[in-house]
């Protein structure tokens, strides 16, 4: 392995041992934004080689079921994923991994930008089930690692205007660098329907399109999409969680969430070698694998965007 | 005006003086399940002549805005719909509306199912946001009028197996009577997983799709549906609702609303006309316009399925 | 393998050595149409035990590509399939196959509605491909056996009316019997727009879809779809045809093309055993394995619609 | 009137008198790409005021039929539609338009942004029906004034890559300065098989999407699109085409045609104001309108890409 991006998730797990129904019974081996170099393939492997640079896609399905056939493998039950109890993750020197889900990465694109496509299909998942389209305005809860991909991956989709609203304003700051055409500074006490109307004041229109990234925002979410639009939860929130299911429901406001992602690798690839997304910014820190301690420390005071840390002694470059 | 249905929001109006947002605050008529016979058309109407037997489309837009523009012209914000304030409704002798929304009724059609197209309308838009498809399987909670429409249109559609709900036996026995594969009983106190575990006992697997007509069973719609599947919120519950929104999310079940319909007249009268769908037994009783008080108690009690009102003095036929 | 049918294709191979560009190269054995008993499974197979009655998909990837992982394993450049060569078929005693593509027979299923699921899936992934839905208008041309296979699934799938041509009044008649609501006895000489009007005239409108089944009816076919509508080629034509491109692309009549299929086997299974789709009027004629060269004989001629060969000498039932 | 663009298809109506089925029988003013001032307005008009700057929309429905309803106006047969016989087009000093088709154009757009909406509105209408979508590898046959919008739109739509092919050199570098990632000189007398070989050479892949700018590469476009893609004939070809519809079917590769657009212009306003589109590069020659002889004859030539006739004797600024 070459370069493994700290995520939010990983950090979560770290600290309670458990993600939802997914719990740690056992020790596991973090980590699942990876890139690294082929060091040897399978007998049936023919499309990589020893040697090749490559990015990995953490969840790689095990049984070739109706999910699967259908083109939605992320939904297979039995689906292998990267740090997910009980999988180890790819945070480690060298890893084995299911090739038809390794890509080669061209030339021109460092193992970092490798290393970043997994947040960056989180984004490009989300903008997919939103429908996020030519001139579609689109309001991003939350400018944290996943608000910005969502960015990132509205604006490439053909988003003419995006919103995106955060508590503090250094997140919006880094949102508005990245291509974010309006800025929301919100308090959590806001109400979500005052929050709504602010969304429309700065568009001059409701967005079509909300992707929610927080995981507490979802009622401002779905007041701010315009009537036949679309609201993607990408945020977890609790269990239970109190909507106006009544106001999406009458304006045909469909709330469509994600799981993880699919068929997005080749997709960012081609994004990242053609210059159209640019994955760079995210990258605020960087460590070498021994010092996982304080990268993760680090992950967790959420100082920075994305930390990386570097697994292979011999190049810690991007 | 020749048939015309009483419906469950005609009810609740005359009941409440309210529909959510929609308040009345000053006398209306109500009815919008209607079908008539015309008597005069305007001048720049070319697809219809006097002495026309035909079914009336309710919601008649106002404004060629984006809605109607990309073919939604239910969302448009100032949609003309009969019997919400404060437009009057059909239940009357006479009535005047947009010929567009006029659809000629084939002569092997009769005025009550010309009548129960808009209730069917409901069913087949709740299916086809739904996504039902060959060989779909379908959950419909609630076997009032609309889950009985629900149901109808899910078969008509192809959808291979159809299970519904509902507190009360004789509704299932109708659901029975109208196609439904499997009914499931159904008690208040039941628990939403609970329930979702025995849609699927009966099926034999997760349905794809569920259809919530009772407005107050999303929870159990939510469990029930499969991975990647689509409930549909159809009945009316409270302004805030508290839904298992996460597991939704993370199984990427879409939430998808319905705001009445658009589109479906002219399909709905060719499905009759070939006899693929039968809305006839959906009609339990009949009142002459004159005993409408009789008929609107009959209808607030919940007996019988479907009452029609018969609004010309000459002609109380089906 | 119990009960295989004989498919156009491989009397064509049978006579021909080559079907487009798939040539014979050495021996190889005809059959895909195919249904029979599980032997032995191998040891990562969970969901089949020696016993079960299973129904064959003869299209099994090979490698998990882009088209597998999207949903579209039928495109796949390296799938294998059941008598094309150099891929051995399933007329055949034993038969070995990959095991996700082997589906469960239901107990109320015949071996050989199992066998018709393959020709049954031709119509499915036609009228998916052409998007047929509730109350669409379908022309076919062709009663031979994928026009009636595409007959079967457009009913299915929602269809108000579904006109069928053929130059021959017996194949119109069996039409007839599985469903056809108009029938239009052609002759080779008409004109196609001639035809086009013929098949208006008999609707009332244009139909939305065309089904092309004959392989040399693609500008009748064009020329009947309605604007916005979609014409899928299914029949095979030569390799360059001459069509009135210009008329379909400023109507917006879509040509889809079809690759077999895929995704089909579950939902075929669920509406046979629903009782909503009917195969078993295909078959006409059974043989013995022994008397293979009758039975294509028979097929080669096209006497009949299906002709089904035994291939277990214990057990001729359907 | 301000600024009117003169199209392909105006100087072709000069020179032929007729388009297809659509013949001129009396005199009509020519021009629809078109933008101005508003004089006055009906009483029914709220969105629009006297002195608004306003983008026309050529094409608005006279009636309110199923392809309206259904969200597919441009395919109304009864559509009026500027300079198209018998309806007269925008080259006059004073218009009157259905408001309804108006848009108001923000104060940071040109007039000639305006004008040049309408061809925008060409491209962004084949894209979409091309599906063009993140990381679509495109192949545009073409780089005149089609040819190009069809670029613009198709990299505003998250295209990685487009090639794009013509005759002539200095279209290419047009194409270039507009975005194009390659170019493909070609020859009349090139084989389509070995073009379609060039692209997918230069691309490194297969296109998913081929959109067909001249009316006569269609057989190159079909085989350089990738299985399960889409080719869209934008160009106007003959009447009768012989194409490689077998290759096309067996490969699922649909063939989608254009009827001008829908539902365009607000989007493209949005992609203009923010900059996300920029259609300026296609104005290289400008006329008043005393003058439109000379700027017929130039178009005529194909001298340059985009003539625009400058209609307001006091305002002749872009």
């Amino acid at each position: 392995m070459h370069s493994v991006g700290i995520c939010g998730s990983d950090v979560h797990m770290w600290q309670n041992g458990r993600i939802g129904d997914f719990v740690l019974k056992q020790p596991m081996v973090l980590g699942h934004e990876a890139s690294g170099r082929v060091v040897k393939v399978g007998s049936a492997v023919t499309h990589l080689n020893a040697g090749d640079r490559v990015a990995v896609e953490p969840g790689a399905p095990r049984e070739i079921d109706e999910f699967f056939k259908s083109g939605h493998y992320n939904l297979s039950p039995s689906v292998f994923f990267c740090s997910c109890p009980p999988d180890d993750g790819t945070l480690c020197r060298y890893y084995k991994h299911n090739a038809n889900f390794c890509y080669k990465l061209p030339d021109n694109l460092t193992y970092e930008e490798g290393a970043l496509i997994e947040p960056l299909s989180v984004g490009i998942h989300a903008c997919r089930r939103a429908g996020v389209t030519l001139g579609s305005s689109v309001f991003v809860c939350g400018a944290g690692p996943i608000g910005l991909v969502s960015l990132l991956a509205a604006k490439a989709m053909g988003a003419s205007q995006v919103i995106i609203s955060d508590l503090y304003s250094d997140r919006l700051a880094k949102a508005k660098e990245m291509g974010a055409d309006f800025l929301l500074h919100v308090k959590k006490e806001d109400e979500p329907k005052e929050m709504a109307k602010k969304v429309e004041g700065m568009l001059g229109c409701m967005p079509q399109i909300s992707i929610e990234c927080t995981g507490s925002s979802i009622q401002t979410a779905i007041y701010a999409a315009r009537s036949g639009g679309v609201v993607v939860p990408v945020g977890f929130g609790a269990e239970m969680t109190t909507v106006p299911l009544l106001n999406a429901a009458v304006r045909e406001v469909d709330i469509r969430g994600v799981f993880r992602y699919c068929n997005t690798w080749p997709v960012a690839i081609s994004m990242l070698v053609s210059k159209k997304v640019n994955v760079k910014p995210l990258v605020t820190h960087r460590f070498p694998l021994e010092q996982a301690m304080q990268a993760f420390e680090m992950s967790r005071q959420r100082l920075g965007v994305k930390v990386i840390l570097k697994c292979d002694q011999n190049d810690q470059n991007p």
